[in-house]
């Protein structure tokens, strides 16, 4: 919500995510920021996603959400750490909840590389710096095309986009062409993939992608 | 987001609800709620309804979006009036905005029944009473069963659910029983309708249920 002490809540939100980036730096950890629709697919793109990973690359995982520890159980379940926040009633996760869940997740264990899972909203989580390297903005073809359009913020913020549930597109009235058309006036820089979580089609050139960001550490801001 | 002034802020947010529903009692019309993720198919479930009611019942749509016109352009289209606010970047409506969109599309229209689409969040919108006498919410198969689960506030609030793109069932793992269990401890009394809206299939009960309303004038709260 808009209100007069948004200001400070921002410069307050902008201090604990550059303390989480030079917790990370010191560690030589990255982090990324995954932000999407509730029911984009985020957990399961993570699953398939850590799948092809973990044996390379030491994962671990932040996961938000308003209520229930069902996502964290799910990762745990491929054997890499994770770590719950519930915020009860908040609609995105800040930088201070995110610096206890560090430090949470990493006294116990060493890590290359964590993914923080948003909780599910396309707008406010975009919003607020968490001290990550990148955003990674999933959208699925089952949510419409005229999204991008609609949300601009996340969608010109993000340095990757995953278009998502891509074995349901010929089942929706998705524009693949427009969709990417309306990301490009926003977004000019941003790699683009395409991948069905599920089937687990379309994954080498994202995880080709995180394995050179994980060969290039220190992580930039 | 929490901060000490949101008693505050909720306050003010009832009285112009209260305003609101005077507004609309006066003038014995109704309004409802709709309130989903993104991508779950509030307008072209608003697009199928309209086509089935606006010849005996006089509706009109506001349209809550953090930007573009697209939505209040296609309902439009469908031959009723439309009135969209746009919050830039609030994440979602509020009473007081409501209070300016209903002069104003009432200014112009005689009406009966309003549908507010709110903005694509599972979160907010739910905490924002806007003077309504339903909130409606949507869940569209593609987004999962744990939507409910993860989003308590909207789904125990709800005076309906409307399970969404049924057509697509099929091709996800959804599973109907495990939503509509969960829903049921939280929300004992909603009406359930399962709908399609591209095929337009299922809307026989949900139509039944809005002419009901209308015929049982004035609003109650």
């Amino acid at each position: 919500m808009k209100i007069n002490v948004m200001t400070k809540v921002l410069d307050a939100n902008d201090a604990w995510a550059a303390e989480n980036r030079s917790f990370l730096q010191l560690r030589k950890m990255d982090m990324v920021n995954i932000i999407a629709s509730p029911g984009a697919g985020k957990t399961t793109f993570l699953e398939r996603t850590i799948d092809l990973l973990k044996d390379t690359v030491r994962i671990g995982v932040i996961e938000g959400d308003i209520a229930t520890a069902r996502d964290a159980m799910r990762i745990q379940k491929k054997g890499v750490p994770a770590y719950q926040i519930n915020t009860g009633t908040a609609c995105h996760l800040e930088a201070n909840l995110l610096n206890t869940a560090l430090k949470g997740i990493c006294a116990e264990n060493e890590l290359d590389l964590i993914f923080v899972e948003n909780i599910g909203n396309l707008v406010c989580p975009a919003e607020f710096d968490i001290g990550e390297s990148a955003k990674i903005a999933l959208l699925s073809v089952t949510e419409g095309d005229d999204k991008v359009e609609k949300y601009p913020l996340l969608f010109s913020e993000a340095s990757v986009l995953v278009i998502s549930k891509m074995g349901l597109l010929k089942h929706t009235n998705f524009d693949i062409d427009a969709a990417t058309a309306a990301f490009r006036k926003l977004n000019k820089k941003a790699m683009v993939f395409k991948v069905d979580s599920l089937e687990g089609t379309g994954f080498e050139p994202w995880i080709e992608f995180i394995r050179s960001r994980i060969a290039k550490q220190p992580v930039s801001a």
